[in-house]
């Protein structure tokens, strides 16, 4: 073993951007994940899991994120042999190039349609900031071979279902779709989009789509200035413009603002946006179809309805798209309210396997942003803030370890979650001070004494910390925190106490 | 969106050395980690994740596998900023790197003891060979800042316990404990290692560990000759010898052949063999103790025993040492029947923490293969192979999809898996086909002549399967595989058949 003997020291330090997570950070984000899977499961989508690593070459260069343009990804190349350059490596950055790759890799073999389910780290190599990781957990549940607006329908209603079951009341969520194809009519009655010549004005079309997501921010007016000559906003940056003229500004406005009160009179008022346009028309029969599935399935505006205003993922998807948003309000780190915000999204990408194959396989899928769903749980008092701590057997006899490991061993075996203090025992002080550290409900303690007499002292730590807390309140002055039994009843002691805690 | 139209089309594959993991096999190991989980909870162990990224500052070089010498890491740098070189980050190998780094980083905080468990993937940049992979899951439990030896014998415990829980019923797993102390002292008395000067004579106590290391492929005779003059392989290789003299081995032959019928009498042999070494008499303690702690816990030598060949660890702990075995006789890949070998091991490394700190902080631990688990009750046959598929629902009128969304609503409410087939409904036989690659228990079928008479017919397709095997066969040639019902009742005979399936 080398030992490092004259480097300076290493820092003690995650690398920037990465962090530690701790007892129950851990145990939710597992108990939510299999929560996920067991809907996913119930739909009939199956388990995949992908290696982290993948070729760069097949990752390709796909981010989602529109607004994330230098988002990139941690890479390296291996070593070569002999001339043979060794191949570039990069962790994944989301869970759908993997799944692009599976599935061209195992095509013949896997059934048609595949649906499968993915849960994991996914990696992003940006610049951190605060509350912003470059190490996160996707959940993605993909239906790929499918062109059926069936699918697409099916993967909103699972996310309603996969909401309610991690403890997301209905009320709070609220599932957003649109289509990309709208968008397109839309762009093309604009002008601002010609079938015939799709790759010109793709520059303006991105000012158009990053205009339409600023709608929340900048109001009408702001984006109304954007689709037109340009911003100039608070600092005095400038921002240029799409270049629109007023007429064409107002189709796009009118799309953004097509939201009526029900799902069919915001599907009527696209088809009046969208008249003239095949695409446009294939879109709205596209959001139709699905609005008609969800309401036969039982889910209604409550749950899941038609947005033109959702806009995250135009600029990737190429048919339906579909975000959940939480609608309860919070505090942010500034003590302000707001709205939550998204925790998942997704839609159809038909062109995705085709990097590999050169043929096109329709596909669709949503991917849930588990740690900020975690955190919306956290922020709402709906997740579990600590794991329950061990029963901790004290040591008051070092010789006498055998008995207090005996003692432990009894109790794991009941089920009941305990260890021997470990730690120097000579400060018995140290010993209450680490069941306390630990969340201990019970402490216990058999010296040469009580040994002799064939009894152990049982500390209920809670019931302890409620009298110190409040020692002169009536109601817990007179109960004993502390009780002597024979040393084959501690078991049921335990037992007692742990119950009584629980209530 | 960039269209990568110039570039030729990429490999679908997965990077050497990786893998994917398909239904079962990512659903079996998180059943398999969940139940450790629960053990090492129970055990008073918290949850630890950290990230999966490291930088290679704080990782060290420090792999502890001696046979593995050129193990590498994935590794690559970060940008810089401005003059200043960014950071080497790589991937952790191992989850006791992370562990040294994570109680070094937050031990003001932590509780002390901190006893924590870990699982995920690790990676190692090494050849990739058959079975052999570069990306693997490790499940780990630690105590660190405990010197007792009541730590080592709970691991030892707990080890025992999880095999149990995980499916290795008892007679098929022994868990060996060796000390590190104790082989020092024999290399003390066997004149190979100095206490006065114990750098000196390193090279021969490592050809003395790999000798010991090799003594079951080897023998008696090979490990005599690599500990003396040296020894020519059957290809006519000659491997250096460590140079000791007839009397200096039998020392070391007389450790590794220590074992006796009872700890005790083991222990008792090797107080003998290092009389005189402070260093090994104390490594005997320890062993006794840990003997001791055992044996007053129920762990008797049909579950836990002390063994002086385990040396597997040895270089890189600095006391006990242990390791599991599974006993029971598997298949190779050539067919010749062997024991399946090591599933985890373990032990105490008082130092690591030191590099960051530079106080010695004690800690042992225990880490489990959960691949090579999953593998070994794979191997006996102990494995769920396959998830069940969903039932599925055929479209039979592509134009009726919303009927059959509801049917499958219904089904998954009653918390069946079940799906409609989302693929090109146009030829019936596919559909069929889908639902057999799907290991589906149940199709239903509802045409147009069904949905008049407000029925729907039902296939048991496991039964279907099992006629068509032995269409011959009495017992099965007048059962029906196929039911009408009234659509209403649906949901019942579906459940009818899954109950009688499950049989």
């Amino acid at each position: 073993m080398a030992k490092p003997k004259k480097t300076p020291r290493p820092k003690a330090e995650t690398p920037k951007g990465f962090r530690d997570y701790f007892g129950a950070e851990v145990t939710a984000r597992a108990e939510m994940l299999q929560a996920i899977a067991g809907v996913y499961h119930r739909y009939g989508f199956d388990a995949l899991e992908t290696s982290a690593v993948e070729t760069v070459e097949a990752l390709g260069k796909f981010l989602p994120d529109v607004d994330r343009p230098n988002a990139g990804v941690f890479a390296w190349q291996e070593d070569g042999e002999g001339e043979k350059p060794g191949d570039w490596l990069a962790l994944r950055y989301d869970m759908t190039a993997p799944l692009a790759r599976v599935y061209a890799q195992h095509r013949n073999d896997l059934p048609n349609p595949y649906r499968r389910y993915a849960m994991g780290p996914v990696w992003r190599n940006e610049k951190p900031g605060p509350g912003r990781f470059r190490q996160f957990y996707q959940c993605d549940a993909d239906t790929v071979g499918s062109a059926s607006m069936g699918a697409d329908a099916e993967i909103c209603a699972m996310l309603a279902d996969t909401l309610e079951e991690v403890g997301i009341p209905r009320g709070d969520y609220i599932i957003r779709v649109n289509n990309r194809k709208v968008l397109n009519g839309v762009m093309e009655v604009a002008g601002v989009l010609d079938p015939a010549n799709p790759d010109a004005m793709e520059a303006e079309r991105g000012i158009v789509l990053r205009a339409i997501d600023k709608l929340d921010r900048l109001g009408v007016d702001g984006v109304r200035a954007l689709l037109g000559v340009g911003r100039k906003d608070d600092s005095g940056d400038f921002t240029d413009g799409a270049g629109l003229s007023d007429a064409q500004s107002d189709v796009i406005m009118g799309f953004m603002q097509a939201k009526r009160d029900s799902g069919a009179a915001t599907v009527a008022r696209l088809r009046e946006l969208v008249a003239g346009s095949q695409t446009g028309e294939a879109g709205v029969d596209e959001l139709e179809e699905i609005a008609d599935l969800l309401a036969a399935g039982g889910y209604g505006p409550d749950r899941i309805e038609i947005d033109p205003s959702v806009v995250r993922g135009l600029g990737y998807y190429t048919g339906p798209v579909y975000e959940a948003e939480l609608t309860f309000e919070i505090f942010d780190e500034k003590g302000r309210k707001r709205q939550f915000g998204s925790v998942a999204g997704g839609g159809r990408y038909d062109d995705l396997v085709r990097r590999f194959t050169g043929q096109e396989v329709p596909a669709t899928g949503v991917s849930i942003g588990v740690d900020r769903l975690l955190a919306a749980l956290t922020a709402k008092g709906r997740m579990q803030q600590s794991v329950q701590g061990p029963v901790v057997v004290t040591v008051m006899d070092r010789a006498r370890m055998a008995d207090y490991q005996a003692m432990v061993a009894e109790l794991r075996q009941a089920g009941i979650r305990a260890e021997v203090y470990l730690g120097n025992p000579k400060n018995f002080g140290n010993q209450l001070k680490y069941a306390d550290k630990r969340g201990s409900p019970v402490a216990i303690i058999e010296g040469g004494d009580e040994k002799e007499r064939g009894v152990v002292q049982i500390k209920d730590l809670i019931l302890g910390a409620k009298i110190a807390e409040t020692a002169t309140h009536e109601e817990w002055k007179d109960r004993p925190s502390q009780f002597e039994v024979p040393r084959d009843q501690m078991l049921d002691k335990v037992r007692e106490i742990l119950e009584g805690q629980g209530k």
